[in-house]
């Protein structure tokens, strides 16, 4: 915990950082052609959050700092690869799920057609890994092409996932390691090689960032339930059956008859607002929501003691913030 | 050309190269997932030719005997990801396309849907990053990133190519640059680099490659109008308005009243088979067909004088005897 003065300081610092990294993408153009440009920046300025990029960033500041070496390259284009490889995952996402919105407005697909969608998202893609190759670090490459093996694998894995009430919280950490963890402990690894960092440095900055993502995406599933913004489009997970943390925690410890109701309430063809408040009850009886949210802060707590090892640095805070940020989110 | 005897030879000597490949394919799990596995090997083992992977082993081999340096890790497993990466564009061409066939059979996308077809794409896809990364060899990632660049690039601008009729020569080459020649070019460049040819080498089989691709796309293109193969679907690229080479250069030659005639057949909502056969015997008395044939012939007549500053060998020879073959093509 940070006192208010130190809290607005690293907010601000954080604030800097993500115009630099705005700025960069302003600047980058996607590619040679129009058509490219519109249907990339259409979904890249809709309001993302740019954690992966900063990340990134934060990363690469952290371990610089503390081994004082010099980088050559812009930091924030390079920055821009792991926001490209994401856009590039949510185009793909939204023709495989057949989205009617992404970031509250129309998706892509909607104005362009799936046939432009699938392609761009390619382009974003191979423009992702064209960036990352201009690195020439063998380290670097590893990781990104690892990463985004174990990505494209796990997108098929969730396609595939049919016996959805069956699911184990094993299964359920493994679908959101290659969904979300996966790809910001990427930001955070070769944020550290290309700092030159030591392997430990490294080391420590893949499982922060791992740690982080896990905690990112299960935050993200809880507020799906119980999310207090208002006008949120709650139960979306629910409504298409979708298990969550919260969900097999509950399974878990209810009591047998609740249990059994819950499964009815998730197997029910057409399932109705009634049923998403009686689930949610259910859970919440059955302690689903906070047991899962514990979870995530266990997960942040591993996080953040780890980056122990660095020295004191704003990138430092920055990370630290940027952990406890994830507990405090509300939408 | 070649003696048959010396003919008989070389055949014998790429079919051991194919074999060597095929063999490698067999051994090569694509993932850990059955289901990815099953889609990926259906196209996979659906009667590709192997032309980007032999290009490759034959590449570094050509090399290889000028320079007599050792090559320390699987060439043919390498190979692999040539076949991998196109097989990727295959399987989102399809879904673009919504086409129900591919190499005479019903195309992924019927069988498993769009979305495991767009997502086993993209594993494909990242399969062959992640083995170009193994290589540990800036430069040809390099070259590999490049390619996919322009590759998925050039999918978007073909998307967007909707007045087909003023299409130029040069929008043609461009055209099949970036959808053949490209990753042929690839395939012979990376080939000579992980043999660790000099720069003259490597820049001589780019280009041998690329040359060899675009004559490639020229003869495809020829054969969907005048192939003598029985049983092949003629005509697909009129029924579909697209202009292909033959088309370009006949409108140019064209007499006035023909040409008229000619963009009016490309111009009918529901164009019928007499059409076609119209528009072919158009094209035949432009001379459309023969001088395409002759385009394809002077790159192939360059890609193999190219070769001449490679030291005999059966790789040369082999080399050679692609070229030759893509003018016997007849289907």
């Amino acid at each position: 915990m940070f006192h208010l003065f130190e809290k607005e300081k690293i907010k601000a610092y954080i604030k800097e950082e993500l115009n630099n990294i705005e700025k960069a993408l302003q600047e980058e153009r996607v590619s040679q052609n129009d058509f490219i440009n519109q249907v990339s920046e259409y979904l890249l300025f809709a309001g993302g959050k740019r954690v992966r990029p900063l990340l990134f960033v934060l990363s690469a500041k952290v371990c610089q700092n503390s081994s004082k070496k010099d980088i050559s390259f812009n930091l924030y284009r390079t920055s821009l690869l792991f926001e490209y490889l994401h856009t590039a995952t949510l185009l793909h996402d939204d023709v495989v799920d057949s989205a009617e919105f992404r970031r509250g407005r129309k998706a892509a697909r909607t104005l362009w057609g799936n046939q432009a969608t699938i392609l761009v998202g390619d382009y974003l893609y191979a423009k992702a890994l064209r960036m990352a190759s201009e690195l020439s670090n063998h380290q670097a490459m590893d990781v990104i092409t690892k990463t985004t093996l174990l990505m494209s694998e796990g997108e098929v894995l969730q396609l595939l996932n049919f016996d959805k009430l069956s699911m184990s919280e094993e299964d359920y950490f493994e679908v959101i390691y290659r969904k979300t963890a996966v790809l910001m402990s990427a930001c955070c690894e070769v944020g550290a090689i290309v700092s030159q960092a030591s392997p430990e440095e490294q080391r420590v900055l893949s499982s922060f960032g791992c740690d982080l993502g896990l905690a990112f995406q299960i935050i993200d599933d809880l507020l799906d339930w119980i999310s207090e913004e208002t006008g949120k489009d709650l139960g979306r997970d629910f409504f298409e059956g979708k298990i969550t943390l919260p969900v097999i925690l509950a399974l878990r410890s209810a009591k047998d008859d609740d249990q059994r109701e819950l499964r009815e309430l998730f197997t029910k063809p057409n399932p109705t607002k009634d049923d998403f408040i009686r689930a949610r009850e259910l859970i919440e009886e059955a302690q689903g929501f906070s047991l899962a949210r514990h979870k995530a802060e266990e997960l942040l707590k591993k996080a953040k003691s780890a980056l122990n090892i660095f020295k004191d640095s704003q990138a430092k805070s920055a990370l630290n913030f940027i952990a406890d940020y994830i507990l405090e989110r509300k939408n």
